[in-house]
């Protein structure tokens, strides 16, 4: 039998890959799951985009440019300007998914063996990227202390050798929900021109933004315009993961007609989500302004109700749908397996994602879990109850000092 | 500014890049151009497909499994049973496109700097899979004489090294129409077995097959089991290109799981487009009837049609809807630019992809170029007339000796 390759090999799993098993083992058993576990959102795709599906009068489903329509391009281009980010549409390129932008970038600015320094925790997919274009992860600790702000450019500096060629971040982030300010975000650009590194900016999460806080864009960066490449999707943003459209979008023209190679390769993005995604960009405000309302109300159940319960602390998020907490337990992986396998709080529990998997540094984030906050709020209530139960019973339990500086985040 | 990687330097454009401003410049100057140069149908997409979608009633656009939906699995492991390939839903791994089955593929078998073994000419796009897989294409040239029948397995033999870890073929052929016999499919199974390589077989265009021939499945080959892999799409099948499903199958378990790593990290295939491929399995027998017997009126008026001209030599395909034609010119890329540029036919050009695009051997295939018969009759004629007229005047023509071994194919 032939062998498998070393990238194989060495291709990450999915996190959480361990604990669906015992998810399927709970359900079968009879208990309810409230899946916290991963980023699907409940919310409706907007009608707008599911009608124009259902009233599309092609009678043959072809290719598209392999950069993507050239109409929902310059729709792209519109919207972009709409939110303050002023690119032409031949500087978009339409991807499946936000994945496949990643992955053509990689491929695109990265040799094998070159570096990138990610801010960890970040979103475990990132290594199976990095893993394709042969790249390695240098992670840079972000603390739940801070509440995951951007770590001391000190620390990126340490980190930085002659293989480095590109930084990775998320903003909002996945896991964290922490959101860049301006002040932070132009503290990177001082490095990313200093050594002449790219800058990854995966920006998916633009909508969901809280309390009034504005995202900044990477691409209104100053200086590091052709170092700049920003990373997005119609998944979160119109609750159409399914679609798998994204776009990697640069002002560096060299970058975009490599990263178009890769995309004529493999001919045309899905044509049925392109005119959904399309028809998406007249999405009403309404439609956001409701979305954010219904987010903002959950995430204040979720990490309130969290920080409420003796010994558990978790940072308040400005932004996406996530957060990361803090257990007082001896290892959240543990945690997460009883919770399913011998934990129910009136025949429910709860299925979380133990956050190791979102650091690359080794015995990181042990005790801490992510929560995607995409059930409806008598769902996120139930979460929390069954929460607080079972540390009182959990056997793992253990006592950690819950000092000032962490709750005063 | 940050440097381009050196794949994406060495990422291949397509092959009719350079030809596109030629024929949009031809189509500003008023000739209606004849694109023979694509794989795009014009067929109409299957009616139950298209309902399908419309009659959709999901409200939210979420990820199906990485693996794809399990129901679509279960009717896809049926549909290979119909065609007498017996597989599991489990052995079946849905991808975007057949592009991401080979690219998911490549990467699971291969390391960087291993050699597989293709017979050329081959479709253009396996030289973009191998790049991003870093591995290197070790060319076996198929004759036009022969009718670009599978080389003497003697030549495989030849090619053979230590670095040598897979043969690829696909079948029937794009760019050649070339159906693989049984018996040379065997032969091939013999070589992979005693070297112990992986076989991958793009079968895409197994519905289309011509005077009764039937298509052989690699996955019914004895004794290679373990080596097989077949890559499938639903573009061409049910003329939904833009769809962008496709699947890699194979009975070797750790290959699967593999692969489904590397499509855990990209989440999951286009959600819609399984919608619409799910319902396309029942497709009536009677679309693929006279689907086939408009592709053989086609193939039948370009390939007699071609060979009536004198010097042109073309070989009689039994599947898919290319061909490839060896013309009395200097050179094909020559004539092709010519064509777009120069000339017109009672206000009619054609546009053809030259050969040389499709040989990795360079200096092959020069006077060659693929033909796709994916326009209506009437539109085919016209090219044959047009061809005919513009080898009387093309400036480059060169007289070649029609030998009867050519002519007796």
């Amino acid at each position: 039998m032939p062998t498998i390759s070393a990238k194989g090999q060495s291709m990450p799993e999915s996190p959480i890959r361990k604990l669906v098993p015992y998810a399927e083992a709970a359900e079968k058993a009879g208990k309810k799951v409230l899946y916290l576990n991963i980023g699907q959102p409940d919310i409706a795709t907007p009608q707008v985009a599911l009608d124009a599906i259902k009233n599309m009068d092609r009678k043959v489903i072809e290719y598209s440019h392999s950069a993507g329509f050239a109409s929902y391009r310059n729709g792209l281009a519109d919207y972009y300007k709409s939110v303050g980010i002023d690119v032409e549409a031949s500087e978009i390129l339409v991807t499946t998914g936000g994945s496949e932008a990643l992955i053509f970038g990689f491929l695109s600015c990265f040799n094998p063996g070159d570096e990138v320094i990610i801010p960890e925790p970040f979103y475990a997919n990132y290594n199976g990227f990095t893993n394709i274009a042969g790249v390695k992860i240098t992670p840079v600790t972000a603390k739940i202390e801070k509440g995951f702000a951007l770590p001391d450019i000190e620390d990126f500096e340490k980190l930085i050798t002659d293989k480095t060629k590109g930084i990775v971040i998320c903003n909002p982030g996945n896991p964290t929900g922490y959101l860049y300010s301006k002040e932070e975000l132009e503290e990177l650009a001082k490095i990313v021109q200093k050594h002449d590194l790219y800058l990854f900016a995966d920006e998916v999460y633009r909508e969901f933004c809280y309390d009034g806080a504005k995202p900044y864009s990477v691409m209104n960066l100053k200086g590091i315009e052709q170092n700049t490449i920003l990373i997005d999707s119609v998944s979160k943003r119109y609750s159409m993961c399914g679609a798998r459209v994204g776009a990697l979008i640069s002002r560096n023209k060299e970058l975009i007609s490599t990263a178009l190679k890769f995309a004529q390769a493999r001919l045309s993005p899905p044509t049925l989500a392109q005119i959904a995604s399309e028809a998406a960009l007249k999405t009403p405000q309404s439609y956001f302004d409701e979305v954010i309302e219904e987010y903002v109300d959950r995430r204040d159940i979720l990490v309130d109700g969290l920080n409420e319960i003796e010994g558990v602390f978790c940072p308040k998020p400005k932004g996406a749908f996530y957060c990361v907490a803090k257990f007082p337990v001896d290892s959240t992986e543990k945690f997460c397996q009883w919770l399913l396998e011998e934990f129910d709080y009136n025949g429910k529990t709860v299925m979380m994602a133990p956050a190791s998997g979102f650091y690359a540094t080794k015995g990181l984030g042990k005790d801490e879990a992510r929560i995607a906050y995409v059930l409806e709020k008598s769902a996120l209530k139930d979460a929390v109850e069954c929460l607080r139960e079972a540390l009182k019973v959990y056997p793992g339990r253990v006592e950690v000092p819950s000092t000032a500086a962490e709750r005063s985040i």
